[in-house]
């Protein structure tokens, strides 16, 4: 008998189901709904907003009246102030756990602290939170090497802000790190449980299972992690955005087949990505 | 040939030095020299301050005037304040290092922060420390197992002060855990170079030699600690307070005898030891 199992908590998290939702009703109520950027990063989502008349936007500069969405990621305090003097309304959809870092960013640097922000430069939600941070004292890193003895002369007193994605490991690291070589460490636990559970929900079953399916975005942050935790418990684990990219070799001869999701990966497309393998084995 | 060695950072610390020549300048200057407890967990030196004509006391009320010398482990805040309401010169001879926990205890508390004193509460320096906590809201603890999710529940900003003699591993630990289990941890990494420098030559020094002698006070706490890091690479580990305490047989056959000393033990004392042991071996 060949097991299918998809972890507890896979799929949307608290921040992704609120901005969805937020979305969705808006798109239902007013006309001309901006998004800027996907709203979030999965391509059916992406699909169903377009359906229902949302347009995306790449520049602030291409909304001029109407609704314009912010996204659960945030966006950066600029262009947030550039869009207030629009004729625009704006609905912020911007991830509660999101704003935590957001805010404190803007607390701690104002207290003085050089800040740490541990993430990822190019994803949108850091993009935001630096911002956030007054006269550009701040550095965005997950590797301590860019921590040298210069560094630890110039800053004494720093702060550590963490994507809401990290693995914890990461900020235990660098927050040590940092504790070793300075005189006062403040540590915002920015990371978000949702992220942790899944991970952990990822890595348990990946142990047990012989093939791992992960569904989410390419560009997915959260999702391309939940990959490389699976990939290092399961050399046959593999990531698609919905069940297109399923192939049928990956299954011969499989017993256990591990499903997890990303935060951004709606529920009905796991459910769908879940029937295709029942079927697909089912004719092997 | 049998090699004795003694580490190259044994004795006195900066602290203690400073608080030995401020205690024996005010000896020679002034009459009447009172001492809240002993100035530096040593009896050679209490014997020589007493032979300078030093008086002892371990009531605040038994000062009446005079001058009172604040030992280099500090003071509770209150007994301060006692004593400034008295007709006494005070001179404080606090450790620098010890100043800087008890003034960010102070400030720590203020901002809102729920305080882990991470030390021994039995030991003054600490003692002075958590006088400094507004509305005493800390503990004193080494031990995560008190830090509960009850007590996560109940402090969401902490802020953590170590012992200046704690080793860096006990603050690394607790720090990582309340990093983990609350939003926002401060670190005042308060612990003193000296201390680690001196336990890590202890430790090296402990690995080659085949014996070991720590010279330190049987009160002092730090001497304690290099005595168990001793203890832990070499079985034939040995504490005394000065050579009166050495024993012949500890050196049968023994061909490198290592020595290490607290941040309390004089020069001296440890220049007597060395000599006593090299005069044991020659005679063997």
């Amino acid at each position: 008998m060949i097991k299918t199992e998809v972890i507890k908590h896979a799929g949307f998290c608290f921040g992704v189901e609120r901005a969805y939702n937020i979305a969705k009703e808006a798109l239902l109520m007013k006309n001309k709904v901006y998004f800027l950027g996907e709203l979030i990063h999965n391509p059916d989502v992406t699909e169903e907003i377009k359906s229902l008349g949302g347009i995306f936007i790449n520049n602030i500069a291409e909304a001029t009246s109407g609704t314009l969405i912010i996204r659960a990621h945030g966006i950066p305090l600029n262009e947030l102030n550039i869009l207030k003097t629009k004729e625009l309304e704006i609905i912020d959809a911007t991830c509660p756990f999101v704003k935590v870092p957001q805010n404190k960013a803007k607390e701690y640097s104002e207290s003085g602290y050089f800040i740490i922000i541990v993430g990822d430069e190019n994803h949108p939600e850091i993009k935001g939170v630096q911002s956030y941070v007054n006269e550009k004292r701040f550095i965005i890193t997950k590797n301590i090497n860019l921590l040298t003895n210069d560094f630890f002369k110039q800053h004494h007193k720093i702060a550590i802000i963490a994507q809401t994605t990290l693995p914890f490991e990461i900020l235990k690291e660098i927050s040590s790190y940092c504790i070793e070589h300075t005189k006062e460490t403040l540590i915002l636990n920015s990371i978000c449980d949702a992220t942790f559970i899944r991970q952990t929900e990822t890595a348990e079953l990946s142990k047990k299972a012989d093939c791992m399916i992960i569904i989410g975005g390419y560009k997915s942050a959260n999702s391309k992690r939940l990959f490389e935790i699976a990939k290092e418990n399961c050399i046959d684990s593999y990531q698609v955005e919905n069940t297109g990219d399923l192939n049928d070799d990956w299954f011969n001869n499989k017993k256990y087949i591990g499903i997890s999701a990303g935060a951004s990966t709606p529920k009905t497309v796991i459910e769908n990505v879940k029937i295709k393998i029942d079927l697909i084995i089912s004719k092997q």
